[in-house]
């Protein structure tokens, strides 16, 4: 029978904030089975860069990763947050073992290809060590991964804590049946923003593009929804978009699908 | 026939200077065999520290870990160096893992006691995972140890990386027969400090001590030696003060011996 492995990707507050992140962590280490953490790092590597004197640069728009803003999110993700978050979950009793893609190769990534814009030490995922991270979790670790990834050359790379979460999901799907779960501070995708309640149970891509375009999802809800339903469309068995509070039941937040059940009766 | 298992340890300029920790990773990723990587920080972490507005705390001339010391040495050891020196040892096909004490439980320590100094939160190993480390020995992975430990109950510490070195050569002395060599930017203990030319070949305990208290040993090299006679005394098969040129050969440096050989006739 093939195992079943979650897959929690947490970012902005819930890591920033004591409470809430022990909570997380809590629930997160009831999770029975494989499991796997991906974390961004929230508002601290901006803090701590602004602190360094090293200012968000931005081209067009866009943020980019110049090199000493590398060196802050390589310190501040894989340093700070990822050692706290290891340390914690060990008090917990699962064993964590904090990852770059660089440790045991386990995500290669390229510079992102300027098109309009240089992103700078911005990697696109190439490749997931499948084999080596069935082996880490067959031994029972618990892989918590930080958002930086390398290219085998010696380069390391920013790379998105969603995507990452999404590509992990997507690879992992051959060996396992994967729940990916997207924790962040509200319930879920909510029909209206201003109520917490009016949480979605699910949403299907042209439903996305829909809340897309009238401006009813925003901000960091869509990068999670548009790499979590590229997950859905290759292979992943279950994507919900949640707070940390559903991790501790069973139900709660919003599932992608890629179409409602009644469509197909 | 027991296994052999190389333990580098590296620190200050080696890891700061582009060019010597290009030539040091080289030089390690052709070392045949198990081997670990366990590297310091430096003054990076003070460049960092002062930087960001901390300071390094002295108490009675003796350097403490405050909160925010803390925080900073975990970002630049776990964090900057320690990927750093990953991503470009997996470039050199050396499939290297970043660890720190508290991934997958691999060093615990606990507070050092307060007797005349409180050192914050410096911790003085009590556990190393033997059972572990040689999981990952066996299973290829290359450790690369950066010096931050944990205490299993959710805080992180700062460790000495000689004497974190140290330890994971007693330890696995059980299981490997362990050369442990300390790296440095000397060939070697020299007879005459301002002579690169005058390396002792084999340095006992009594001569060490002799020579510290003349002052011909002095700084860095004290916890090297003292720590590295401890790995001696306690199994480890043989321990080395060089520098990174060395590794490429099998010759070179200081050789800690318990008593010369013409002294056992």
């Amino acid at each position: 029978m093939i195992e079943h492995l979650t897959i929690i990707k947490v970012g902005g507050k819930l890591v920033e904030e004591k409470e809430s992140l022990q909570t997380l962590l809590r629930d997160f280490s009831r999770i029975a089975g494989n499991k796997i953490l991906v974390h961004g790092g929230g508002s601290m590597a901006t803090t701590i860069g602004e602190k360094l004197g090293v200012k968000p640069k931005m081209v067009e728009g866009r943020r980019i990763t110049d090199e000493d803003t590398l060196q802050v999110v390589t310190m501040v993700y894989a340093g700070l947050v990822n050692k706290n978050l290891v340390s914690k979950l060990q008090a917990l009793g699962t064993n964590a073992l904090g990852l770059t893609g660089a440790d045991l190769d386990i995500i290669r990534a390229k510079k992102r290809p300027v098109v309009d814009v240089d992103y700078g030490f911005v990697g696109d995922v190439v490749n997931v060590n499948n084999r080596m991270l069935r082996e880490l979790l067959m031994n029972g670790a618990v892989p918590v991964i930080a958002p930086i990834t390398h290219d085998g050359d010696g380069q390391l790379f920013n790379t998105n804590a969603d995507t990452i979460a999404s590509e992990l999901a997507i690879a992992l799907s051959s060996s396992y049946r994967v729940t990916l779960i997207y924790c962040f501070d509200k319930r879920g995708v909510l029909m209206d923003e201003s109520d917490e309640n009016s949480v979605i149970d699910e949403i299907t891509m042209a439903e996305f593009e829909e809340m897309k375009s009238t401006g009813a999802v925003n901000g960091g809800m869509i990068p999670k929804l548009t790499t979590g339903f590229n997950a859905m469309k290759k292979g992943v068995d279950s994507v919900v978009v949640t707070n940390a509070s559903a991790l501790s039941g069973s139900k709660g937040g919003t599932n992608l699908v890629l179409f409602h059940e009644e469509e197909d009766e």
